[in-house]
C-alpha cells in the first residue's frame, strides 16, 4: 500500500520517464512542455488511491491513470487558446512560445495521446473503462462550452452555474476515482460511491476557489485575488448578487460590468463591497459546506481500505483549503 | 450482400437519422453542421466493404465504420481553422459560421464522439480496434504537422512527401479497410492486405490529385486549376522541381514562389511549362501508377468474395479518375 505522497512520486517519476518527443517535433514537443509543466497531478492521483480504497494493483493502473493527466493537460493546451491566456504556471502557453495552429494540432494528437494510455489497462475492463472516459470528456467539453456561452449572457441561474462546474470540473475528478474503482473491481455501489464523492468534492472545491479569489488572501491562495471580478466572471457570487441583491445593487453591479475605463483596485473593492452587503460570501459559503458534507457522507458509506479512505478525506479537504 | 451503391446509401440514411444535437447547441450544432455538409463518406464505405470483403456481419460494424467519418470531419474542421479556410463544399466552415473557439471546441467534441462510435464494436474485438484506430489517428495528425512545416521549406525531398501523404491521406483510408477486416475476424494476413492496398490507393489519390490541380480539366476535377501552384503547395510536381530541374529552371520556379504580385494565370501557365519541360508531368503519372500497381497486387492475393473484390478494385479505380 503506498501513501498518497509515494503515489504522487510514483505518477511525477512515470512522467518524468516518459519521453513525449517523437518526429514531427513541431507536434510532439508541445506535448512534453504541456506535461512537464508540473501541477499536482491530482486526477491521476486520485484514480491511484481509489484503486488502493478497493485492493485493486497500482502497477496494472499507471498507463490509464496517466492518461487521465494528459487528458486534463489537453484541456489546459485547447482552454488557453480560447481564452487567449499567454501564461501558465508562470510559463507562456504552448500557443504563445510556438503558435496557434501548433496548439490545436499538438492539442488533439494529445487528446489521442490519452486515449493511447486509457486503452492500456486490462482487455475485459476496456469496454467499461473507455465508456466512462468517453462520457467524461465529452463532458468536460460541454461544460467547456457553457462556460463560454456564459460570457455573453446576464441571465446565468445557478442552477445553470452549478451544472456548468459539475461538468467542466467535478466529472473529471468523478471519473478520476471511479476509473480507479472499475480498475479494482470495486462492486457497483461502491464505484458510484465514490464517484459521488467526486462530484460533490469537485462542485465544492470550484465553490471554494471562486469565493477564494475574491476573499481570500493572497498569499495563500498563490493568485492575485480580484481577476474573477476584474474579468466579470459569471461565478456563484456574481450571478447571486445579479439575481438577488437589492435593485439598486443590481444596478451599481452592471455599471461596474460594463465599465471600460476604470481603476482594478476601486472595482474589486466595490464589488466585494456588494458581496458581503448581500451576504453572498456566506451563501456562497454555505452551499460550499453542503457540497463538502455530502462528499464526506458518500465516503462515510464506502466499503474500502480505512487507511487509504482518511487519506483520501485528508486530501480532498487540503485541496478545498478548508481550515479544518 | 450489399453492392456498394447500397451501402453507400445505408451510411447516408444511417448518418441523417443519427441525431448529433444535444446541448449546449454551441458545442453540438457545429458537429450536426459538418456530418451534414455531405461528401462520399468514402472511409465507412470502405470500411463496411471490406467487412462483406472477409463474409463479416455489416449490422455489427456500421457504428465504428461512422466513427471513422466523424474522425474524418473533424480533421477537416481543426485543418480548415490551421488553413483559415473560409469555404468548404460550397458553405461557410465552422469557425468563420460560429467562430475560432466554437470551432476548437467542437472539434475536440467531435474526436471523442468518433471514439464513442468506434466503441460501439463487438467487446473481443475492442482492444485491437481501438488500438488500430489510436494508431491512424495520430497518424494523421503527425501527417498533417508534415504538411504545415512543409510550408516554410524548400528543401522537402520526394520521400518526405510521400511520407506525409501516407500519413495525412492513406493511413486512414487503409485504416478504414483494416478495421472492417478485423471487425469481419479476417486472417491476419488478409488484414495487412488490404491495409497495404489502401496505402498505395491513398497514396497513389494523392499523387493523381496533385497532378489533376495542376493538368486536370476544370469541369471533370470540380475545383479551380492551379490552386497548388498559386498557394506554392509543396506538391510532387513542386519539389521533383525543384530538387531536380535545370538550374536555370528552378531560377525562375523560386522567383515566381517568392513573387507577391502576379497575375494568377501567368504564374500558372510559367509554373506549367517549367514542369511540362522537366517531365514532371511524367514521372508523377509514372510514380502513380506505381502505387496503383502495387494496390493491385496487394488486392489480388487477398482471399475474400469475389464480387466484393471486383466492386473494390472498381470503386479505387473510380476514385483516382482515371481513365482505364
Amino acid at each position: 500500500m503506498l501513501s498518497i505522497d509515494d503515489v504522487q512520486k510514483l505518477i511525477t517519476s512515470e512522467i518524468k520517464n516518459t519521453n513525449f518527443i517523437k518526429k514531427p517535433s513541431n507536434l510532439y514537443e508541445p506535448i512534453e512542455y504541456t506535461m512537464e509543466m508540473g501541477g499536482k497531478r491530482v486526477r491521476p492521483l486520485l484514480c491511484l488511491m481509489a484503486v488502493q480504497l478497493f485492493g485493486g494493483d497500482i502497477s496494472k493502473a499507471i498507463k490509464p491513470a496517466l492518461g487521465l493527466e494528459v487528458f486534463h493537460n489537453f484541456t489546459l493546451l485547447h482552454d488557453d487558446i480560447m481564452d487567449n491566456a499567454d501564461v501558465r504556471r508562470n510559463m507562456p502557453t504552448v500557443h504563445k512560445k510556438w503558435n496557434e495552429n501548433v496548439g490545436i494540432l499538438s492539442g488533439d494528437a494529445m487528446l489521442i495521446n490519452a486515449y493511447q494510455y486509457i486503452a492500456q489497462c486490462n482487455n475485459k475492463m476496456l469496454p467499461e473503462i473507455l465508456d466512462l472516459f468517453n462520457e467524461v470528456a465529452l463532458g468536460v467539453c460541454e461544460g467547456q462550452q457553457y462556460d463560454m456561452d456564459f460570457e455573453n449572457r446576464m441571465d446565468v441561474t445557478v442552477d445553470e452555474y452549478l451544472e456548468m462546474i459539475r461538468l467542466k470540473t467535478a466529472i473529471l475528478l468523478a471519473g478520476s476515482l471511479k476509473m480507479g474503482a472499475l480498475l479494482a473491481n470495486a462492486d457497483e455501489k461502491d464505484a458510484q460511491l465514490i464517484y459521488d464523492f467526486g462530484i460533490n468534492i469537485g462542485i465544492a472545491f470550484q465553490l471554494q476557489d471562486d469565493y477564494l479569489d475574491t476573499f481570500g488572501d493572497q498569499k495563500s491562495f498563490g493568485k492575485k485575488i480580484g481577476g474573477d471580478i476584474i474579468a466579470n466572471k459569471k461565478t456563484f457570487l456574481l450571478i447571486t448578487t445579479l439575481n438577488n441583491a437589492t435593485l439598486e445593487d443590481q444596478t451599481t453591479l452592471k455599471s461596474w460590468i460594463k465599465a471600460d475605463n476604470f481603476s482594478e483596485d476601486e472595482k474589486i473593492n466595490a464589488v466585494k463591497s456588494i458581496y458581503t452587503k448581500n451576504l453572498v460570501d456566506e451563501s456562497s459559503q454555505k452551499l460550499m459546506d453542503k457540497y463538502y458534507n455530502n462528499a464526506m457522507e458518500n465516503i462515510a458509506q464506502i466499503n474500502g481500505n480505512k487507511v487509504i479512505k482518511s487519506e483520501l478525506i485528508h486530501f480532498a479537504t487540503k485541496l478545498m483549503k478548508r481550515n479544518n
